[in-house]
């Protein structure tokens, strides 16, 4: 093993719907063979234009009961995000979202979107969008979000999109030194490379982006990869 | 924000039973101011002790119940760590530990205990070993495991002991740029930081510790506070 460096991609300009989001990261970047990119959500939705405007939005009764002290607006943008209601305690809904993924409000926020009265959604299709991206950059990618989880305070950043690396590293029949196979056998190594990347990106810096520079993973995989199957899911 | 790097420690030698981890750390290390040290749970379980031989071990009617195909006095041992079984589906059995987290095993590992038929458990408070660690090398230090996660494959590297660094930042009441308060409040980044370290660890290259270099987090707090309260959990 040797140095892995987290570089934070400086001097982005404010990410509007309709950028070439591949232009913007390759002017402000400088890539090297084997880096792995990381971008925020936030940026990918925006150029991608998965942007609501509020005053668009019209509230369902369900919607108002579940918004509590929260716009009612909002929660009908949630629910029309969202595949199923996995916990609910308004106005905090946790769902899952059409790509399997389980997380607040199923990936809707309202917050840095450069617009008052706009929410930005998930993408469409982030493995799809981190595709685009890698093969215009030439670099493998993550698209990342902030998810909270059961357990534990605090969001980490995790994978919703995957290009060019394994999400996972299947350590399945590796034995240590002793003979012993291993009893962690998946490290999903996708989601530390996005909680990586955080730490040098920062909520409130405009840094949207990341290079992860000295990791050594080969193969494919989406972020779709990630999600645990239903019937092997005891949190259901 | 400047770039981070993740630096494995090298060269440490198979850790025994009592021996001083603080030193043999410091032997293979070259810190500098700000650094964060973050050590293999394992290695520090072995050092204080936290060690049982399964032949000294009788299984309890209950335990051979939850064994499925596992040896039955792995589960006793697993039933004595546990506070709380969360979930059982055998031989899985996620469980609360004193310290109030919740993972496979009550954290309980038979691998890569350097000796085979013993079995290494969870210390008995990860946050005095970071302390003791932190006092003795004059760095923050995150005691790190690899754990599960409801909903995604996988495990990641989390914080179940932390000194000298904020686990959680806190950015209630932070805004950003049009004025929002922040979807995305509380930042877990010493699980972050757990995670990131685990790419340049590694489980099979015996290499127990990394440094992070270049983090600028002013604060203290212990893993503890990662723990999510009873009553805001909506996955009990």
């Amino acid at each position: 093993m040797s140095e892995i460096r987290l570089l934070p991609v400086q001097g982005m300009p404010e990410v509007q719907e309709g950028d070439d989001l591949a232009a913007l990261l390759d002017e402000s970047a400088d890539f090297e063979q084997g880096d792995v990119l990381v971008v925020a959500q936030k940026v990918v939705s925006k150029a991608e234009g998965r942007v609501v405007r509020l005053d668009e939005v019209k509230a369902s009764e369900r919607a108002g009961e579940l918004a509590g002290d929260r716009d009612p607006r909002e929660l009908e943008v949630v629910l029309r995000e969202a595949r199923r209601l996995v916990r609910v305690r308004p106005p905090l809904v946790i769902a899952e979202t059409r790509h399997g993924f389980v997380c607040a409000s199923a990936g809707v926020d309202h917050s840095n979107t450069g617009t008052a009265g706009t929410l930005v959604l998930l993408p469409l299709d982030p493995d799809a969008s981190a595709r685009r991206l890698s093969e215009r950059l030439g670099v493998a990618v993550i698209v990342s979000d902030s998810f909270g989880r059961p357990f534990r305070l605090g969001t980490t950043d995790v994978a919703i999109g995957v290009a060019g690396i394994p999400p996972l590293l299947d350590l399945r029949g590796v034995r240590d030194p002793i003979g012993y196979e291993l009893r962690t056998t998946m490290i999903a190594v996708a989601d530390e490379i996005a909680g990586a990347a955080e730490l040098v990106m920062g909520k409130t810096a405009r840094i949207p982006a990341a290079i992860v520079r000295g990791l050594s993973l080969r193969g494919h995989g989406t972020a779709r990869d990630l999600v645990m199957p239903a019937e092997r899911d005891l949190f259901r």
